[in-house]
């Protein structure tokens, strides 16, 4: 008998590359100074949150009863303030029934695999994507199905999804505005996503539902804000987190919103406030829901990484870099400049340039930029980027 | 292909019975008043924060960065503050890399659990229990064996225990001061079940561990604090949560401590990390990691549930109700008039009181009435207590 579960240790034994560039730039600016490292690695906001959220706080902090349970599924009071502004903004069809309060991002994803996954399952990924979503599914016991990705404007490629898709499949997982890329899916893409899901959910006697990881979907700078997806298709399961849109990522705060025309949408539902119980969330922190709650329409203050967007992107292609279209969220994803992206990132540490491989992201080729972080580093680092583009030619 | 997964299904949509009670008794209030019911049936903290939660709360909402990721484990500064408080409370033998923060104690559970959990293993449990031990062991894919209760102290049945320890043992889980039953293990009992354990490991040849969910700690109404239970057996993880000694409940902040000196230790916190990372927790939430660490020497505010225990206790057993050693939590363990609890809860609330069978804790035979209530409301109760009694006569 082992002492402890295999899988387990090997999850939390291995340390991440971001983790690795973080050690690295420790140490070189302990040596170097400072000045010597230009930190692109981190996806941490580096905006703090808008006003609205020191002011929630202050005023409820002191509020009777505030720090007590809620129900499993959140305070009714918030699910339905929630629902309101996802209608008014969007024209969303969720009611506060149609909502569950979730501790961030990643405990949505995990409940929802959590209640879909049945035996043989498979789920979808498109490359890039979240390094975490294999570890999520897997940790469900679903079978992950990738995807590749297409260059250069990474939306999806409908022939590989098309052979990807089979009667196994339980959902498709989506995130747009993407991590790593930055790239929003157009409507035209989400509409012909809709109709092959559509097409093959008849097929298979079953429905292909649709997880929409959305935590970015408030960063956008294009005029328009990205599709929203839950119009696109009804077997949608819209997961949410306030972490990048309120500069909130350490609190842990999101929901779940399905469809209330998705196919069982009650059976699922339900499913899904059991998965919450035998994942150990007995309820989303009580004091946040109320603080996402009263800043549910509060909009992000993007304009800082907007600016640093501008900049770096505009510097990079200058040089001659190539990047996938940077219109969302706040990564750059740069074509490495050579084939394998852990050597041009190791490269680049040489320059004091901390940038994420992709081959994490399912994406070898690329590195991964992300600019929430102070735009005089940003600056500063513009000529390593040319020393390190230099070297390559 | 089924569309959700039945077992999550059936745990998210079956009603609880505390569930019922609540739902039973605001009908009656309804129709018949607020003094018609008396609710004994939530484990609800009743007292507010001690003055050190507010306090913290508003020294630290504005400081830049709180909001912000910390590592998984938890901000080091705040492991390193915790564990001097188990140090110099309890002389424990922790040090801040053996804490792993959480979002609460059923987080701290399913995350060891999940963590240990190997093929074919069981987990013991002692009736009375929490009836999400259940949930949570076979949601980690372990097989629950339960042991016995003991009356009328409700401490260990040792040839029970003994008979129910295998080679199949991974880890057994001990709650003291105990929900349901109020019931605190003594030193002899702990020292009993390190031995055992003990002469059990080096006979299978692995350690077995001892789970102990500690989260009425602090409440306490004896002379003298709980035995620490980390201080008797070295292959110990403790699963703490600050709900009940702060009164945060809804704002899931809790800790795991593995022992130093247990089998495989770094090895058992590498997986638990891992564990955290499969379930979704990216980190404890943040704010209220530096509020639990501020407030990691504040004692709770025990003396309105002492003065409510006094009276409930002393009236209940003058009237001639026999109740499991009242020492610690907020709950008498009272033994039902009849043989089926559920049969007596329902005789009982035809005199408005809300009272919750003990079947779903491995109890049949007693009720649970939690006293983390109004004082005026017990007093309020007597006499229906009275007339139940009488009712049986």
């Amino acid at each position: 008998m082992a002492n402890y579960n295999q899988e387990m240790y090997g999850l939390g034994s291995k340390r991440s590359v971001i983790r690795e560039l973080f050690e690295f730039g420790r140490r070189k600016r302990e040596r170097e100074g400072e000045d010597a490292v230009f930190d692109f690695s981190l996806g941490n906001p580096s905006v703090p949150p808008p006003g609205g959220v020191p002011l929630a706080l202050s005023s409820l902090a002191t509020t009777p009863g505030i720090h007590g349970y809620t129900s499993a599924q959140g305070d009714a009071a918030v699910r339905r303030q929630v629902a309101e502004s996802l209608v008014q903004r969007f024209g969303a069809p969720v009611g506060p029934d149609d909502l569950y309060m979730t501790c961030g991002a990643a405990a949505s994803l995990c409940i929802c695999l959590r209640a879909l996954r049945c035996p043989g399952d498979e789920f979808i990924v498109f490359a890039p994507y979240f390094p975490e979503y294999r570890v999520f599914i897997e940790a469900a016991g679903g079978k992950v199905v990738t995807v590749p990705f297409t260059e250069p404007d990474f939306q999806i490629d409908f022939d590989a999804f098309g052979a990807s898709l089979s009667e196994k499949t339980k959902a498709v997982i989506i995130n747009s505005p993407n991590n790593p890329s930055g790239v929003i899916f157009t409507e035209a893409t989400l509409k012909r996503l809709a109709t092959l899901l559509e097409e093959r959910s008849r097929t298979y006697g079953h429905p292909v539902y649709l997880i929409s990881d959305e935590p970015y979907r408030e960063l956008y700078y294009t005029p328009a804000p990205p599709p929203f997806v839950m119009n696109f298709y009804r077997n949608t399961l819209l997961c949410y987190s306030w972490s990048k849109s309120l500069s909130l990522p350490g609190e842990r705060i999101g929901y779940i919103a399905v469809h209330p025309q998705a196919e069982d949408a009650k059976g699922v539902y339900a499913a899904i406030c059991g998965a919450g119980r035998a994942l150990g969330y007995v309820c989303a922190p009580s004091l946040f829901q109320r603080v996402a709650a009263l800043n549910a329409d509060t909009a992000p203050e993007i304009e800082a990484y907007r600016r640093n967007r501008d900049l770096l992107y505009g510097a990079l292609t200058k040089i001659g870099y190539e990047c996938a279209p940077p219109d969302g969220a706040f990564y750059l994803f740069v074509k490495s400049l050579e084939p394998s992206a852990q050597a041009f990132s190791d490269r680049a540490k040489e320059y004091g340039l901390l940038i994420v491989p992709g081959d994490d992201f399912a994406a070898p080729g690329y590195v991964r930029l992300a600019y929430c972080v102070d735009y005089d580093m940003i600056r500063r680092s513009l000529p390593a980027f040319e020393r390190l583009y230099a070297d390559y030619r």
